[in-house]
């Protein structure tokens, strides 16, 4: 997982983030909310969570281009109490509303209250650990919940798509330099599926149907089918409540309301999340917590390991180890993310440069 | 799963509440909670979630004669903020800690804030969803999350058991008569491996180990080894988080601390949990809560269905239905557990009557 693919290039990230905050900022994003959004999106990249990093950039560009997603959101409260709030996302990109929402949950808990903050008319927000990260950073602990703008799966005894991904992420601070976090989605990742698909190897058959619905273990077969929710049944339930957590409080779009729209680039898609935070001051002193936490790392770090396994790692630990790898040696991109970025960049007039090259013209080098 | 298994009884609500609330009351537990408890344990059974009804009597009897659950707790916040409260439960019966503890986060919530309660000292509190719905009942959306007493699995990477089974529920509340409930624990029920070995059918690969540690699609095998978290290391980031949720807010006990209390019914287990609630109308309308979620509910229904599915359900209803029938046709018990329960009847002068007997004595009714 620590070294990079073959066929990659390195960028730093102070360079990766240059790039992507100028490119935003082309699309007319406000400069500080340019580089929110960046932060978001490359700190996906540093924790190795490449699905929802700069990989997806190209993507919002067109999503901003064509009119579906809004480069100047106006984000506000549209209902609020002491400790909830419905934020309207405005059509912003979800990476900036989601920060919004977060911070204005974070701030309603400043008196040692839980609170939560709906969002709608947002975008697809990139990584859901991020937001509850926040929280984390506060001595809270953070929940994070989104629906997918994507139907992937059918609910259980169907046959056609209607739930989605649907992502939940919770995070807790610790006193080891890193929180734990819970990052999840309700289904395999359809990339796992395509690794197989290119090794030639069977998949198991609990994680996708082929093109006849049924259950396969031929994972070409699978990449013309749907995914199976994680468990069965448990995971078809986890997707439609963490769904309906990030839509039913804020009238964002759930089920038929979703359809192709995640494709129309040009049509507001108007996403929900739903953040959470519970400020662990107001049940326990910091102190004792931090040390409880620590005790619960080391029972879980101690247990005896399995043949070849070097270490046990927590939720989330070894997301954040790679990241403080990437910050030194420089972040992997696959030279099609790498190409599909200098081909953006080509046309606003920026460069990407690699590790070892003076601009992003040079040569890509070879991992 | 609506009609009985062979080799059973069926009691009525009525009467099986009455003998397991004499029981109780028999122990010292006061009458109206002695009522609390029993209905917690009997809506498990009413909504065929046998393994957490009545089934669990003689265990919790047992675990008050031995000195190990305290039949006249005490349950008192030991730390308080409007919104949020550490419950100690004087290690009374969870059923009526977590009663208590949904009770007092509910209160904190009458004036539309989100409230959140954790809680020590408890002990088993039977099904997650029971304490949900309270708050599904008064149009909010219930959150429960419970450590179980029992190290089940390894953490990922692992061959000792560390981690519990550790459940969550989540309910909506609708306008169907049913809520959404979200029941789930972080591995495949142990019921289900036994099932297999009996039928001599295999389980997959990714439901237990071996006693050699391994993965093992042998169910006979598997009953000697540990289970696996459902989704591989999804399951495990899952059971975690639910653990840690359940027990570092409020000082209850997690990983080598629970150690073998499970089984040692003269010591108090100092069980976890946490319950939140989200007040609905101060995000939405209710009249439009209810009507989108309809909406939800219809989109679920509607899909089309697999060869030989005859109808969908949403998470929770097939246990709703059931109930239904239940109440009106009595609650199946099978012939081990009535027997249990009519010893136990015995010991303390009580008889427990089947349908179409006078009483427990006459013989029981084979379906």
């Amino acid at each position: 997982m620590s070294s990079p693919q073959p066929q990659t290039v390195r960028v730093r990230e102070t360079v990766l983030k240059a790039f992507c905050t100028a490119v935003l900022q082309r699309l007319g994003v406000a400069a500080d909310e340019a580089a929110l959004v960046t932060e978001v999106l490359v700190e996906a990249d540093l924790r190795g969570v490449e699905s929802h990093g700069v990989l997806r950039l190209p993507q919002y560009v067109e999503r901003i281009t064509a009119g579906g997603a809004n480069p100047k959101p106006n984000i506000r409260p549209v209902r609020e109490t002491r400790t909830t709030a419905v934020l309207d996302g405005d059509n912003g990109l979800g990476h900036l509303v989601g920060v919004r929402a977060m911070e204005l949950a974070m701030a309603k808990a400043a008196e040692g209250d839980c609170a939560f903050v709906a969002v709608r008319n947002s975008n697809h927000y990139g990584a859901a650990a991020y937001f509850a990260e926040m929280a984390a950073r506060r001595d809270m602990i953070g929940l994070s919940f989104t629906i997918s703008g994507l139907l992937l799966f059918p609910p259980w005894g169907g046959t056609e798509a209607m739930i989605g991904n649907n992502p939940l992420a919770v995070a807790f601070p610790t006193d080891r330099g890193f929180p734990i976090v819970l990052d999840m989605a309700c289904t395999v990742a359809r990339g796992k599926i395509l690794a197989a698909s290119k090794k030639g190897v069977s998949i198991p058959a609990d994680w996708a149907t082929g093109p006849d619905g049924l259950p396969t273990t031929d994972p070409t077969e699978a990449l013309k089918g749907l995914l199976l929710p994680v468990g069965g049944p448990k995971g078809y339930a986890l997707a439609v409540t963490v769904g309906l957590l990030s839509t039913m409080l804020s009238g964002a779009a759930f089920g038929s309301e979703i359809g192709q729209v995640h494709w129309q680039t040009d049509t507001a898609a108007n996403v929900g999340h739903l953040f959470g935070v519970i400020p662990i001051s107001s049940f326990e002193d910091i102190a004792r917590y931090k040390q409880r936490i620590g005790k619960a790392i080391e029972d879980i770090q101690n247990v005896k390991k399995a043949p070849g396994v070097e270490r046990i790692f927590l939720p989330g630990e070894r997301e954040y180890l790679l990241m403080q790898e990437r910050r030194q040696q420089g972040i992997p991109l696959s030279l099609g993310v790498f190409k599909d970025l200098r081909q953006m960049g080509d046309r606003f007039g920026l460069e990407l440069a690699t590790i070892g090259s003076s601009c992003g013209r040079s040569k890509p080098v070879m991992a």
